[in-house]
């Protein structure tokens, strides 16, 4: 260690919420990623903006390394202490601190989760709508700029997100927007900091964008003979500028899995999972025009979730991807992976990745927000078996080059982290170059997450 | 000056398209701000990203600085050479490059106007909505992220831009993105330079969002017995998420303006102008539905603009706000200045800023993108009564102050530029040196559009 940490100062800052047992260590050792755990030296649980940026001032004077962590959901290794040094945790910090409905707009803190903030709004009528699947903090999802189910008709955290507090690597902190919807006065530091992953500074208040809850809801499954034809009534859909609030795709392989786990009975084809939001007459209108379109691709009647439990049950199912695809290989660890390409080359992108991995020796069920041109794989892998992890890499790297000879991007949503850092510079060139410029102007020590996402000097 | 321009160079490199005459330096001395004439010491007139990044390289290597040029429709000043320094007027690179229908989105040059972007368009079924009245260039309303009329229901330019090129202050050419919907890997360079007023870098090239030509669209008019009723209607209109494409506010003073200057004789009151896209069906229920909300506010009966021409006609006559100001005070100079504000201060903010301008000697019409909580005031003033110009900025200070005090922000669209500059430390506080400090990491000789944005040194 090139640096020592400052135990003394920061246990008499926070007491008990400073921390170097082994337990707490090993608590924040990992993410979702297949990363192999790394110890941070110590835990912080902050709880306030105060505490936060006292943190960093004494870590900063003695060049300790600070990791932020949300609830551990992300992907790429993103929390991993890789150099060591303080974790972070925010969970403390999980308030819901003003809630101007008349506005559609909410200031949270960065440890409140999204259903915890949607469980609060409940009664007013609106709600925060990026969906990635995991409960994630709020303060993680902007920081690697998430997205999810509902982006193609919501956007992602970059369009949702007014304005944030910043705890800087000297310790200050900033505000970097107001309530107002728009602004033209300066540079924009809310969109830098979001998907920053930590490298730039600690979101310590998030004040986001709210949605009126709509006031029909309606979700349907439609199967297809193959993938292709999925695809091509996804691409038309989405041309016809139908405002779909969810499109996603289920692969055949994920299909079996969620009818092994879920114990469901869907036709063991190509699926798209459908969702519309509107009055009530436009929900109609927008299922009949979408339905058209499935049917002329060869998709079959659209199958619909009647009641609001149906609907929940199958949203909840495709959440659960991950841990019904894990359930077919009983011990199996899994690498997951994303990407994102126009939408003109997603049948190419899809079908010569389902190709990839069929002639491979692993499993892998793909799903995807494919009305954005994201799609994801989760490769299943024998953690014992040193060739099933190099065959997943083998997977995943090809499928990050070809969504960059596709014109795509080697993440539509996981993040750089560790996981992808390697593809920055050959889809960035010289931009990734900028980043570094970034970066070191606003973090000269190195000292936010380091290790992640800009080259190191 | 602290350089020498290396007219030798530029004009070995671009001939003709290099010009130091007073009539060439003259015509890019202005914008349609108020501030005095600033005369560049030379304009270039560059065809391609090489001949900018070659510039570029010149003038850094003899420390002169670079100032972007549209088409001279920004409204504080953005564009002029306070500095002295070749000013590049973009207009001879205004072409589009691609147009990927299936995609939704299109690659252009930054000299290209939105109009004639949407007369190329026109027959893929294609629009880009963003609306800042003027008939821009692309690339200066990305540089002061622009928005207008539509922003309401498309985002500004922030939300409809892919991807950039740009020239760096070194000479170096970066990508800021690809055409992929959404990405996760790094920084966002693309919403740093949106809105840097070209202080930043240069952009050569933009890749844009695209929206389908909506199947129908109608137009009303409705006036109120008061600018509190109007306002009220427009809040609740837009708390009730009904998918507006426009809703604008037209003070008293602008409609007599308009009815003087466009022959029409619509009633002497506060209006909103208003207009509905989607389907046949979704435009009559949104219709209805926002009339049934205006009734309830004391609005009229909705005038509807019943065809195409008597809609364009609305829509020209509300662009020209400016020139219909400008008709009722012969001989006058404007000073128009807009601020953003929570949806929920609104009226606040409009009926203290019509109070004031009513208790000043000046007269001035108020308009506004008001379902962004964003409006105008264009101040006539006799440019040879010193008293007026100094009226004019007292209001205009009051004005900004006004937003800020309510949770707003000193420009929702104009931009900083050199007229509020002054306001960016109260505004942003400790995050404006963080702009500063990007600044210096881009740009370290500040020779991109200096003396604008960012604190200088």
């Amino acid at each position: 260690m090139a640096w020592d940490i400052p135990f003394a100062e920061l246990r008499s800052l926070l007491g008990e919420r400073f921390l170097t047992t082994q337990a707490a260590r090993a608590e924040h050792s990992r993410d979702e990623s297949h990363f192999t755990p790394v110890l941070p030296d110590a835990v912080a649980w902050p709880e306030s903006t105060a505490e936060v940026s006292a943190i960093v001032k004494i870590c900063a004077a003695h060049g300790c390394p600070v990791v932020p962590w949300g609830v551990g959901s992300s992907l790429e290794g993103h929390v991993l202490a890789v150099k060591g040094g303080v974790t972070l945790n925010m969970n403390r910090m999980n308030r819901v601190l003003a809630v101007h409905a008349e506005d559609m707009d909410v200031v949270v803190q960065p440890g409140c989760t999204r259903e915890a903030l949607n469980t609060e709004l409940r009664a007013t009528g609106l709600f925060f709508p990026i969906d990635p699947g995991a409960n994630a903090s709020l303060g993680g999802m902007a920081a690697t700029r998430a997205s999810g189910t509902t982006a193609v008709r919501y956007g992602t955290m970059k369009d949702n997100i007014l304005a944030l507090e910043v705890v800087l690597s000297d310790g200050r902190v900033i505000r970097t927007g107001s309530r107002a919807k728009k602004s033209s006065t300066g540079y924009d530091l809310t969109r830098l900091f979001i998907g920053s992953e930590g490298t730039l500074g600690i979101i310590t208040e998030l004040t986001l964008k709210l949605h009126g809850q709509p006031e029909a809801v309606s979700s349907a499954v439609v199967d297809f003979p193959d993938i292709g034809s999925a695809i091509s009534a996804v691409i038309t859909t989405i041309q016809a500028a139908i405002p779909m609030a969810r499109i996603e795709f289920v692969d055949e392989t994920a299909i079996r899995a969620f009818n092994a786990y879920e114990k469901t009975t869907y036709p063991e084809r190509p699926h798209l999972f459908l969702e519309f939001h509107g009055s009530p007459s436009g929900v109609a209108e927008q299922a009949e025009l979408a339905g058209e379109i499935m049917t002329a691709m060869g998709g079959s009647d659209f199958r619909h979730a009647a009641t609001t439990e149906a609907r929940n049950q199958l949203w909840k199912m495709r959440h659960n991807a991950l841990f019904a695809a894990k359930s077919t290989k009983p011990g199996c660890i899994v690498l997951t992976t994303d990407v994102c390409v126009p939408i003109s080359r997603l049948a190419e992108a899809v079908l010569e990745t389902r190709a990839d991995i069929d002639a491979s020796p692993l499993t892998g069920p793909m799903v995807g927000h494919v009305g954005d041109g994201n799609f994801h794989c989760c490769l299943l892998l024998d953690p014992d078996d040193p060739r099933d992890k190099e065959a997943a890499l083998d997977l995943a790297h090809r499928m990050a080059e070809r969504a960059l000879r596709l014109g795509g991007t080697v993440s539509g949503e996981h993040g750089v982290g560790m996981g992808k850092k390697k593809y920055l510079e050959e889809e960035h060139g010289a931009a990734w170059e900028v980043m570094g410029l970034i970066k070191q102007a606003l973090d000269p020590q190195n000292l936010m997450n380091p290790g992640k996402l800009v080259k190191e000097g």
